[in-house]
């Protein structure tokens, strides 16, 4: 397997960390945003979006991490990273949507303001941002994982963006249960981190 | 079935249409967002992040467009609508993020702010959703369907906000196989449409 990365993208992070958990081996191929290395007619021929990460497995090709993230939990996951049962299903959907929403156009546009003068204003970036973290503080109250009572691609989507939080100018200290399920996580099996956690 | 739902939400319209094509009953429950009945206690209730739409199916309650489409395609559909074999649902899963990204902070973003004068950057919108159209033009150019040669939850996820796209702002003349899309996805059999359309 071949992955499109940046090392300091939280969306291909997201990748990295679930090959970990899962033990899978891959190799990278460095993309650099900041030499627009995204927008080259050959990186566009990957990925038309022109975004990574990027996932080569033999003959498939995927883009989008949350794709990318259904695509290992089904092709080399155990049934509880992706329950296939309609309500289960739908429950794991819902919290990658909060990672494809409030967290990535709130906590990781802010993150991306901060670090690499990105022009999305921070303070409208930060607010939806909050707005998401208040939803995962609320959900993880009485719960261990997000979706299911078990780990899931749920966990796995949300976890980049939150744990950078600060990178985005949030202090995670009154968030508890945030705290301890971002623990939770450092803890599993196979984890890895990267650069600012 | 009950659908807490709006009828001007492109959102909310996603899951009115994907129940036509499938010929399922439900009764709606107007959610008024200017009046912010989306933000009173009842309704965080029901949905924590305070968005329509809301499904609620017997004893399953589910927020979130993409997942209610999930739910009901797994719950109610035909394969083809979301098949599990793990890189055709990557597939689909590539178009549920197109709608949720470019699609969502594009254009439905640039068509909130001009109609309900939400405080978005209409250029910035603009230029994403753009960048969506763009992908999804190249993706028609030789294919009926967005992903492995049948209509999906893809296709519905992604309709509404093309379709809307003049409201955006963003005239679709230029955009041929897209056109094209709109009038297969017309015609199928149990279309609904919306105010706008």
């Amino acid at each position: 397997m071949k992955l499109y990365d940046m090392l300091l993208s939280g969306n291909c992070y997201k990748i990295r960390l679930f090959c970990g958990l899962l033990g899978l081996e891959y190799e990278t191929v460095p993309i650099d945003l900041a030499k627009q290395e995204n927008r080259s007619p050959e990186f566009l021929q990957l990925n038309p979006r022109g975004q990574i990460p990027v996932l080569q497995d033999g003959e498939i090709r995927l883009w989008d991490s949350t794709a990318i993230l259904v695509y290992l939990a089904r092709q080399y996951g155990a049934p509880h990273w992706l329950p296939l049962e309609p309500s289960a299903l739908a429950e794991v959907m819902q919290w990658l949507a909060l990672a494809q929403n409030e967290l990535l156009y709130g906590l990781a546009r802010a993150r991306a303001a901060n670090l690499f003068g990105r022009p999305w204003d921070i303070g409208q970036c930060q607010e939806l941002g909050k707005r998401g973290l208040a939803v995962l503080e609320q959900r993880l109250e009485n719960r261990e994982w997000l979706a299911n009572g078990r780990i899931s691609i749920a966990d796995v989507a949300c976890y980049p963006y939150v744990a950078l939080a600060s990178q985005a100018g949030i202090a995670l200290d009154e968030y508890r249960h945030i705290g301890a399920w971002l623990q939770r996580i450092g803890r599993q099996p196979g984890y890895v981190g990267m650069p600012g956690l």
